[in-house]
């Protein structure tokens, strides 16, 4: 199988979603703005698939999970408090010739220096000391300089309030911490989970779907009292699982292959700080592996020290390799500890405790983050098979856009009216699709790109026996399944292929 | 029935969102932020009912309508040809004593002023003839002032360049015309669904979840011939409709009662001008009346001339009698023309025609838009019931936060655990939720007050029949049912009440 995939490229992926309308630039006609993808007609399906999956997996089947759905707008002490205004930023640099504009710490890691500190003066130091010129035209450099990620905007008639947008859903999970615990009667441990977009003002959006300026988040803060963080009633769910894992110690004497572990293991040794830590990493990892990931190409890496953001003691990447780029994260889960909640508090002046076996405490966090287009474009890349004859998207049949597609073998004979009235009961219970036109050849092909499983055929024995053939998206295999049966047999193919 | 709902305040259904964790005011704990909510555990549950029966009612149970999600920050030539930049204003007059400021048509229209002309001149004369004050003190108002809703930031790594938050999804599928015809061969008629969020300034939001400055459109661009306006395959399935109507001829006469017509009379008459505007509307009303809004309580109402957009030939509202603000526009469906391809096709420089019947043409829009939160507020308005030892929501199963509650009738004697076990089956198939705390008769209470339909209770005689009661929220009726039966049993109401 693996030599199938060797050769994928971004621009391959890249122009099978343009034109098979899985996600367009968005304001192509208007030349583009970098960073902003519109998800097309396909694609749409898919990404809804996706959502309503981890819905489903994270919060719908559990106890312990209540949803939230928070605005976009945010009011500006948000992120005062969570330290955004000051902390969330990147340092740039600009050609003093050509004027193109850098992110100081990707041209600095594009050649091959290593950065021990994020401080203005190290990145400036560094910049100086090993003479890294402008990739593009070869001139000086300028100073860096801070740049704060997030999006503003005035809100109001005089537009005198700046809010932000928010640059993570996260956030909205800790100022409505207190309105779920009373409204729900929630009790350590439990968890708050949101889908939603997010935005980033990327200095330089890049690599299709992977570094966005627009980007949809699925985010759990999971609460728990800091002095149980090793009472996971679930841990023994996850603790025979075995992972990629890299740790930071690991990577700071100069390793850079993942080792497979046990989860248990990596607790018991203490390289993972505590079980529920482990469990949402294991539990992450399942969901991963369910919509097909293949687990060889998933890993754990943990952050080294220059990488933790502001608020984290411990983090770990869930990274994918992909073929044309390497390890990149699709996911994020870090240990928040109380950061959000105390500093909330602080700003609010709004008591954020909850009270756990009749003592109050601030709860530490664990936050499972998942980026869907990151998820998608994993998703995307491991699927792609390109055969000799046909390229085809092994997707999961619980995950692809369409479930199947129905196709009377010509357009004449009664065939399309009888494959019509098949497609019309279908659509009632499966996302489908009917297409008359073209060979039925080429119809096959068309629908193995977009990764339709399975593909029902009325012909001329359908007349006869009422019978119709099921097509198998990856072997290309054929059965013959009675019309009253297809719907009970889809079903089950669906649920469990 | 009518009785119970007579004294339904705003008030009461703010504080039953709050209070039962449907919505919040965002940003609460910072004193919030107007305009913005965020949906807490069972308002997002509500939310993803209503939005996932709208994607399936019009675009998976359909062939002729595809689906696409689109972009919130949009290139800003969206907006210069869509007319956004230029005309998406309102007028804003400050009192010059207190400050406060307001939204001009709105004091004129609270003073009982008719506004025959929305230009600077014509506000301005009005407020100065018929001497309007500052509610709040009394003071004289300023000249009003131009103020454009809509919100921008600054994209890039200079934030040289102003893009705008889209006030309407519509546009994104206008820009989006030309990729889903040529991807997914689309041709005339057929339409463009998007569901997203959409932001506009306003200047004073008020009403709770009414006029809000963030929220969620579920839109349809529907493309016909222009030629064809009256050829509607589907026109038959609405032409019999019996709808509440009110025409901008008879506004203009004065009269301000609908009276109930047939759609198909409607065309006929010529006070619908096409028959795939009536269509909309009739199609519009069938979901609307699905979701259980009492068709009483929804009218037709046609624009005059001075409230259509700039883009419109003919906009009819769908409007909800709101007790607490009386009717009121919860979808708007109007006949855009070719204004909006024609205007992209202008600035864009891209051809944005299709071909029908081998003749080029720039298709007519038909634009059903709903305002999710304005019908969830309708929805939670008429489905609201006091009664004189409880209250309900009486919503339809299909769209209720969760189908079933389960409860041990005690939390002892094994009753708790033979209930969980029936919960976790339950949870599997239904969002559903288990609670043993407090009596059964609070239990049942608080699962009546957001709407949940089943109440599943365990009782002594369950563990030795292995049967159950299913309390009906409406009747308070209960029925006993066989554990092994109540998946199916379940279902069956859902599917059917």
């Amino acid at each position: 199988m693996e030599e199938k995939y060797r050769d994928i490229t971004l621009d391959e992926l890249t122009d099978l979603c343009i034109r098979r309308g899985i996600v367009f630039p968005s304001g192509r006609i208007y030349g583009g703005l970098a960073g902003f993808y519109d998800y097309g007609p396909v694609g749409v399906e898919l990404e809804r698939n996706i959502l309503n999956d981890w819905w489903k997996w994270f919060v719908e089947t559990r106890d312990d999970i209540y949803g939230i759905d928070g605005a976009i707008i945010t009011h500006p002490r948000t992120w005062e408090a969570s330290g955004h205004v000051e902390s969330f930023i990147d340092y740039i640099v600009t050609c003093t010739s050509c004027g193109a504009e850098y992110r100081a710490d990707h041209l600095l890691e594009e050649v091959g220096v290593k950065i021990p500190e994020y401080s203005l003066e190290t990145i400036k130091s560094l910049i100086e000391n090993n003479n890294v010129r402008c990739p593009a035209c070869g001139g000086k450099l300028s100073e860096p300089r801070k740049f704060n990620l997030m999006f503003d905007t005035q809100v109001g008639p005089r537009k005198s309030m700046t809010a932000y947008l928010r640059p993570e859903t996260a956030q909205l999970i800790f100022t409505n911490f207190k309105n779920v615990v009373f409204t729900m009667g929630a009790t350590l441990p439990f968890g708050i989970a949101q889908i939603g977009k997010a935005f980033r003002n990327e200095i330089s959006p890049r690599n299709f779907l992977f570094r966005l300026r627009e980007f949809t988040q699925m985010e759990i803060e999971y609460f728990v009292n800091p002095e149980k963080l090793n009472e996971c009633p679930y841990f023994k769910e996850v603790e025979e699982l075995r992972v990629n894992f890299l740790s930071a110690e690991e990577q700071e004497r100069g390793v850079s292959e993942a080792k497979s572990i046990k989860l248990g293991e990596a607790v018991e040794t203490g390289v993972i700080k505590n079980a529920w830590h482990a469990y949402w990493i294991g539990e992450s990892l399942r969901w991963l592996w369910s919509l097909g990931l293949r687990p060889e190409r998933l890993r754990v890496r943990e952050h080294v020290k220059t990488e933790l953001a502001h608020y984290a003691v411990q983090t770990f990447d869930i990274e994918y390799f992909f073929p044309y780029m390497g390890w990149k994260e699709i996911e994020g889960i870090a240990n928040r500890s109380d950061y959000d909640l105390k500093r909330h508090q602080e700003y609010s002046g709004e008591a954020l405790h909850i009270v756990d076996n009749g003592k109050t405490v601030i709860p530490y966090v664990i936050e499972p983050s998942f980026g869907l287009e990151r998820i998608l474009l994993a998703v995307l890349t491991d699927s792609y098979v390109r055969e000799e004859r046909r390229t085809y998207l092994r997707l999961k049949p619980r995950i692809a856009p369409f479930k199947c597609a129905v196709f009377p073998l010509v357009k004449r004979d009664g065939l399309d009216v009888k494959a019509r009235e098949i497609y019309n009961q279908l659509k009632k219970h499966f996302r489908c699709y009917y297409d008359e036109d073209g060979s039925i050849g080429r119809r096959y092909a068309k629908a193995d790109e977009i990764g339709v499983p399975f593909s029902i055929t009325i012909d001329g024995q359908t007349l006869r026996d009422d019978t119709v053939t099921i097509r198998f998206r990856d072997t290309k295999e054929q059965i013959r399944e009675r019309v009253e049966n297809l719907k009970a047999r889809l079903s089950e193919l669906i649920a469990t292929l």
